[in-house]
């Protein structure tokens, strides 16, 4: 029998896709960062929602600021994950008792920074009361047909890269990081990657979608993993822990996409004149039955046993 | 000091509305029953989103497939609130440990029937876990420039009309009531009522905001109420207990809104050729230094000393 347990969050989704539905005339539906759609006359819209539930994705110590920012910051990198540009935001808050009004009015105060600075307005919402603080932001942005980038769409041959560091945001990151949506636009706009997502569940289950939505292979460089401060300090020089948790930990919202070979060496000269934000190539696609290959210091391994467990699993 | 309890969700939506804010480019931000705004070259887009949570707005004991109905209706009925069209939706919902896989197939079966019978398509969402069970439903659609009907623009004159049956909604209709969309849509293409809302906080306390907004006071015929059959029966014969019931019990999801002197009789000779639903004039909208006026069989009577009490409030 199925239960959600058994199911996991992406075979719940594999399930809903499943569906009978009327409709079908969205251009992407469920399983991607953002659905895309158009309205008559319009542009392509991307459409996107995300829960933050206290206990879960923040703890109730965390500054209120903070959370309202990291609330509206995850919505923004979903659009960044896609190449869209967002717009409006509503956002509906359940709250328990404990929260009081300076807690909200820091809250809302972190929101409206972070979707100021990056042009979105807030123009609505949903206030109830509740036993758990509960946040939920969507959002509305506007993507170009020839700027919409997927998951899937990666070929074999292309080279793999990822933006910042990986691992240990949730030592403080997680509240805190800004959405890649500067560099999104300057990737769909000048390199046009071929697939493209934001790290939300770790590296590597966050590669598995790459790889299933492109029905592609991939070859991971261990060695070239860029592990951020917080995996190293968390791990205490086991150089395993580290990459375990860069490979892992999840709640990194970088972007990882894959270019085509021709268009690599302009990315790698063109992006340090623009971003300080660090750009890696760690590894390239292969044929699918392949699955991922791992290398470390070009010499190829066998599936690491730290990467045993799976990435984040909400059930 | 201001307290959330003290300030209430009106005067906290009054003062999120305060804050500063980017953009401030939306026809319609914070307040109204959805937002409206444009995007480049397309139609206006109206976007919407409810929460229910157990406990709050179902209990754990209603069947999942009302629960899933409601959910999506209650943003119809926001979209209706304004004359739009709905076309897509985001679902997010928390799961706590009690929640199972039938119930949950049970309960997006009942969300996809709602939004299959009205033409909208669910395109995506969010599942977190959490120790409550909550859905957050958001929702795009389009409205024409033209069309488009908001709480504000009623005159002194105006008839004031209400769809259907009022009170007594949590005996059972507030999880399988019909948003109004074919008669929303009606309306607005061939009355053009001057202002329109939903019934969802009670017939007085959202009739307040149509004052509020259209700067306008308000004469209602206490006789002329349309009382549901469960208000009634809650309230075993005692006239002002169902009055009582009809005007502030909430969840009712009817059309409240206002038409000139001028289109009310070919409303009221139109409608029932096309509706079953009941449609009834309650009253006419006065200068808004009146206030509110009572009357009772024709008779100017004081304010009710049943209306004492607010509407739902959340805090």
């Amino acid at each position: 029998m199925k239960t959600l347990k058994s199911l996991g969050e992406f075979g719940f989704i594999k399930e809903i896709r499943r569906w009978p539905r009327s409709g079908r005339k969205a251009l992407v539906g469920i399983g991607d960062d953002t659905a895309v759609f158009s309205l008559p006359r319009g542009p392509l819209i991307c459409f996107t929602t995300d829960t933050l539930v206290e206990g879960v994705h923040f703890e109730r110590s965390a500054l209120p600021r903070r959370v309202g920012w990291k609330s509206m910051a995850v919505n923004l990198s979903d659009v960044a994950a896609v190449g869209g540009i967002p717009k409006y935001a509503v956002a509906s808050i359940t709250i328990p008792k404990w929260v009081n009004w300076p807690y909200l009015k820091s809250f809302y105060s972190g929101a409206l920074d972070c979707a100021g600075r990056f042009g979105v307005e807030l123009v609505g919402g949903d206030t109830v009361k509740g036993r758990e603080l509960s946040i939920t932001i969507s959002l509305v942005g506007i993507v170009e047909k020839g700027e919409l980038t997927l998951r899937r769409g990666a070929k074999s041959g292309d080279s793999l890269y990822v933006t910042g560091y990986l691992g240990g945001s949730l030592a403080g990151r997680h509240l805190t990081f800004s959405p890649r949506l500067p560099e999104s636009r300057f990737l769909v706009k000048h390199i046009r990657p071929t697939a493209m997502m934001d790290v939300s569940d770790g590296l590597i289950q966050d590669l598995g979608h790459i790889l299933e939505e492109s029905r592609s292979g991939a070859e991971i460089w261990l060695d070239k993993i860029p592990v951020s401060r917080a995996a190293r300090k968390l791990s205490a020089g086991d150089r395993n822990a580290a990459l375990s948790s860069a490979c892992q930990d999840g709640e990194d919202f970088e972007l990882l996409f894959t270019v085509s070979p021709r268009k690599a060496p302009v990315l790698e000269k063109m992006w340090p004149r623009r971003f300080a934000v660090r750009l890696t190539k760690i590894g390239r696609m292969t044929a699918a039955f392949r699955g991922i290959i791992y290398t470390d210091k070009g010499i190829r391994i066998a599936r690491p046993n730290w990467l045993n467990k799976e990435g984040y699993r909400h059930f």
